[in-house]
């Protein structure tokens, strides 16, 4: 039997990435949609499920991507409303490469290191910022998330950011920092530092961090020029510099890769799989 | 060569259950297109048979869906005004399922049953409603539809139904009914009742057709609750109730889905085939 | 490594022609996206060619098509800018079919003839008009484009053509005529004409270019009723009328659609060939 994947995405154009990544992955019959609302979900899951016997339906899986994280969990929502008696399908959320991302960066610091009592410090309130701070807690971190503060975005028009309320919801401890010098403070006794900024903002400049005393590792996930970090290279591979480990964006790709396709696997070994922030974690650390 | 389906929908997201049934039914290569207008169909389908020699043109096919009936009819109609000299490809209209719905609820009526003579009464007027009215009457059956009147629809907006027309042209009788009581006066001698209205409407209380000692074998199309009659499940398979045979719209999925299937592979057989309601009731009595 | 191609149209449908010649061409992979503006190709592009290592990038490609050259010349120009580094993928344009037609009718008429010092005269200044006086121009061919006047279009809302911009930039001597008169005038002393005007406009008279003495060969871009040459027959495949060679537009169309595969096929034997004219007019050199 055929696997379908049904992509559901955000944007206008259905990502190419996902959609070149699931048919390397295996799966035979792609169904892109773009622009999807969450109102249009229900339709679309159900006419998919229903041509299928209910034992049939692990060769059918949704995945959920695009840009927008909030609007992606609203549709993962639709799609788990959309099952009913024994219908339903195996569904991945991965809005801007969120869970991936983190899930795939986190691994790569667990991995054979003992993060009980570490102390780690989140610079950025978004999906990916969030997700890894989570994962960090279940590994034992004491974790700390600061928001990006209107002097380093270099913007007037500074908003509250969504991801306060979040974090609160998921028991985060995120702090709202008023400017460059109160995030800076917030480094102060932490022993991990993630930069999870937008994309071409130097959240941290050089002196802070090599001048920092308990700092032992820094990850970046800004790929894009100027990175997160200053004095960071995207391509650093757990580099040791100024005596402290160093992990760029671009060197978790291979590796983020191979999770994502793992996952697309996962989805069809069941019917009845959600891979969200926890569910990636589980197979990334398998992975990488 | 390669089996070639043009998919196109009149919905903005092209149906992923048609898409999916076509793959399933050995499609190579499916182009889906959704909010497809009648003026797009010309460019689209020539686009299409521009790339097979004449002699080729069976390995190519469209197939017209959608929620919208009347619209997907436009469609099929600019479909064959696209045709020119030895250019033509087989296609099929199913918007809203209605050709496969319809063909394969009659011919599970009419199987094993001789239905000349019969009376039936169908409760509705829209697309599968009136293509039910025309394939019982090839049956021999005496048919009467009527409207759904506003008092069971639950509304104050009652328009004129389109429906109306439809059947005149079609020389099926349709009457239009002003409220419940003659709705369901129109069961008078009735020997076959189908409901037929909007998804998740009642049209037929228990007491109504219960009491009604004419009338031996009840069908609805309505898979949604509260389900079209009061009393029948939508899994109903030919079951006894009151002494009458119920069919649900649920037990006629089974079927549907080869009918539809079988329709599609036909498609592929020659380059001339029309599938609208005859041709679909067709390959149904074969299947069924 | 399956072989993906990027389908980029700038129309609201993407092209099924192209999409069904990609699948005929073994494209195992075929994103279509239709309503593209520059603005979204760098995210697309750069999707794609994010899931593959530098060095497999061969089995990935772009197709740009849609009806409005102008706009596929933008998306042309916005993947080539989204490249960097060693990420790169080959990418090829005809939008409206304009490089494989123009190609193809040249290199027909340019095999066997030698065409140095010949005389061309093309009637119509819109993208196949211009690339065939380019092509025609690097075969030794005096070359000299018209517009094609409001009295001939039967318009009265003329507005100066576009292209007579593009030729000035492209080094083609391009003339801007008044009338039908002035625009036949041009043909005086010519031996190749080409009728390259909107489809469905007839641009030359039958008794025009019998008359003419120094004309040899005549080639109709137009397939659409009224043909732009009267007199000549879609389908002629350089046949013999008034004792001229006529080359009618649906005669080409076999050896466009072998070039059209050809190029497709080359897109994936590296990963930084750009086909517009002038390398498809190399494709259809080997080809015809």
């Amino acid at each position: 039997m055929k696997k379908v994947l049904l992509q559901l995405d955000t944007d206008q154009h259905p990502s190419p990435f996902d959609a070149i990544v699931a048919e390397d992955a295996g799966v035979d019959v792609l169904l892109s949609h773009g622009s999807v609302t969450p109102e249009a979900v229900r339709g679309l899951v159900q006419g998919a499920f229903f041509t299928r016997a209910p034992d049939d339906l692990s060769s059918m899986a949704v995945w959920v991507g695009g840009s927008d994280v909030a609007t992606g969990e609203k549709l993962l929502d639709q799609v788990q409303a959309a099952y009913f008696g024994p219908f339903r399908v195996s569904t991945m959320l991965d809005s801007n490469g969120c869970n991936t991302t983190a899930a795939t960066t986190i691994a790569l610091i667990a991995k054979d290191r003992d993060l009980r009592g570490r102390r780690a410090v989140i610079l950025g309130v978004g999906p990916v910022g969030l997700r890894s701070a989570t994962l960090l807690a279940q590994e034992g971190c004491e974790v700390l998330a600061t928001t990006i503060p209107a002097d380093v975005l270099g913007t007037d028009s500074y908003r509250r950011p969504r991801g306060l309320a979040v974090a609160e919801r998921l028991g985060i401890d995120a702090r709202e920092v008023a400017d460059r010098a109160e995030m800076e403070a917030a480094l102060e006794g932490g022993n991990i530092v993630l930069a999870a900024g937008p994309a071409g903002v130097q959240v941290l400049g050089r002196e802070v961090w090599t001048a920092n005393p308990t700092v032992e590792l820094l990850a970046d996930y800004n790929a894009t020029e100027p990175l997160g970090i200053e004095g960071v290279d995207a391509g650093d591979d757990f580099v040791e510099r100024e005596g402290k480990l160093v992990l760029g964006a671009l060197a978790v790709g291979g590796q983020k890769m191979k999770v994502h396709k793992a996952c697309v696997r996962r989805l069809f070994e069941r019917n009845d799989l959600v891979l969200n922030a926890d569910g990636v974690y589980a197979v990334a650390k398998e992975i990488v």
